[in-house]
């Protein structure tokens, strides 16, 4: 997508050194732009937990380049296998909600073989990492096709006004690797010239939907407002909210959506004003053993400095404040499950389907 | 209540010299503990707007001391009663949601009449300010000796184990005079020796909870913990959370709840896990004059720059910082309204009631 006119992804080698890994370090956004190069599998465990790169698809993809970086370096010092095996689980620890992570690693662990070595592993493991890009920019791409249909049904039954989007976190382009899975059909939709505007949760702790996602939006010209976490319900009490979309970082086979924390309220409060409440995701977020998302999906804790320090400019410097005392005790849980009997539809890159067993598992095996 | 040791009200007229009012600056806290002497009925109104002097109880009576105020000026440049009609008026104005505001100032003026001037008439209004004062807080101390029964009846039901109790806002003794509306009942159930734990929601954008309710709970010694307003439906789909209180500003006379942004949010979602949800508030919190919260309570929409700009410590020193660029639009709703169908009971000076008309009566008639 675009940023300042020019087009980027949120992953890329570099031109000139294909073992230099570059990503946007996005704990820098909006307030500055910086492409990040990563050059060990160190440097990518550490992005990933810092959230440099984030968003359930980007970090598979992101994984699979550390596994690449993981091979040149097993290449360069002569370490055994053992080193990339170590480096896939120090990957999988990284983060624990986000299920493409886990599916990444395994599916490029399963294809390579401990007898292999040196240059044509590291290459088949690049291409492995390629392929996964490649084929999460198609997803993205098609659940904007699928999606925006939905938003195209609700702008013909109120022409001349605007479609009200609502959107919780990042799930946009830099979530991702382009356009997104909740903005791909936003993105879309604007494309096609539908007339839209969006809600964008701020998103406490860590505020993406504040500093990322109206970021991005701003960036393609699309009209938008940040929003408080605590508005969505009396914006949708009021009728000004037609539609919610947000993206999973981990969706049971039975449609349990694990997203950023607050997502769950979002989806009772669309519920309760009958607004339809979809997910978008590819199928790869899809986590085919779990059937009770809150049962089963792991929850990840992080640190209560991302409740209690804010950054921000200060005199045009980015500055970090404690927005209160250190000794005031904070938790701060980075995801929450909604039921599926408050999700409305999931929009994949197969096509829009029921959040229910039958449904999905009808997706997965319409190829 | 207590800070430093120390017993406060949140209003108190200086003991040195009486035609000066004192206010504990609330939008200084918890980072400084600054008492601000008001001496005329324009400070008072910039008090209340900016929030030196919050939440529905103390504004009211912040309001019955600006008119006292008002009645000083007149007296003393010999300004007509329209002086202090317009007094009233600008006080009137200053915040629209909150009803106590309205209810004092009505109140007051309806008891004097423009024929009256002079010193009578100021040690009149100074009087009924000091009544509402001392009305306010036995308010607020009955509420907490009905509602502290509410968390001992689950405590007795789960022996050895804490009551976790998450509140939205601050509806602490800071929102009132002493006690608080929410606070009363976990104030009481402290002093019971009750094992009991606060989740106290940070509440942006203002903060309220993280900067005001984790300081008065901290300064008394109560275990409590910050989440971001997220956080709440996850922790009540865990059984992290046996009751929710709440404030109000205002409530209609069939139950519907105006409070701070968000709690309709906590209200659904402790309906969806069948954890009850109280509203703690004085009789003077409820318009009478109303049957439908959403469609007739006035929601406050308040400076967008409440939620871009952050303050707080960078160095040592309260530093403002913007959290997103101002190119982003924002839009800052201060308060919602939570249907009664989600309210489980309301707590009063007066008793404990369904949210409904008929008991909401039966509470009014019965004195």
């Amino acid at each position: 997508m675009k940023v300042e006119g020019s087009n980027y992804h949120t992953i890329w080698l570099k031109p000139e050194n294909e073992e230099i890994v570059c990503i946007i370090d996005q704990t820098k956004l909006p307030f500055e732009f910086i492409i990040k190069e990563i050059i060990s599998v160190k440097q990518m465990v550490n992005a990933i937990e810092s959230m440099e790169v984030r968003g359930a698809p980007l970090i598979g993809v992101a994984a699979a380049y550390g596994l690449y970086l993981a091979c040149l370096e097993a290449e360069k010092s002569k370490n055994s296998f053992v080193f990339i095996e170590n480096a896939a689980k120090s990957m999988k620890d990284s983060r624990p909600t986000a299920i493409n992570l886990m599916h990444a690693i395994d599916r490029i662990m399963s294809e390579i073989s401990p007898k292999e070595t040196g240059k044509e592993l590291t290459a088949f493991v690049l291409n492995k990492a390629n392929e996964l890009k490649q084929q999460e920019i198609e997803n993205s791409y098609h659940i904007g096709l699928n999606g925006y249909k939905l938003i195209a049904e609700i702008a013909k039954k109120k022409p001349g006004e605007k479609v009200n989007i609502l959107t919780h976190c990042n799930a946009g382009w830099l979530a991702c690797i382009d356009y997104g899975t909740a903005t791909a059909p936003i993105y879309e939709a604007f494309k096609r010239n539908i007339d839209i505007h969006v809600w964008v949760d701020e998103t406490r702790p860590r505020n993406q939907g504040a500093k990322l996602t109206a970021w991005e939006l701003g960036q393609q010209g699309i009209a938008h407002t940040i929003i408080a976490d605590n508005t969505g319900g009396h914006l949708m009490q009021n009728g000004l909210v037609d539609l919610v979309i947000v993206g999973s970082d981990r969706t049971t086979i039975t449609g349990d959506v694990a997203n950023k924390i607050g997502t769950y309220l979002k989806a009772l409060a669309a519920f309760d004003n009958n607004i339809p409440f979809y997910v978008a995701l590819p199928l790869s977020t899809i986590d085919q053993s779990l059937t009770n998302g809150i049962k089963q999906i792991p929850i990840e804790k992080r640190d209560s400095a991302e409740l209690s320090v804010m950054d921000g400019l200060c005199n045009n410097k980015i500055e970090k404040v404690e927005i209160y005392p250190k000794n005031s005790p904070a938790l701060n849980y980075g995801f929450d499950v909604t039921p599926s009997r408050l999700v409305s539809a999931l929009i994949t890159e197969r096509g829009i389907c029921d959040a229910n067993q039958k449904s999905i598992l009808n997706l997965f095996n319409n190829r």
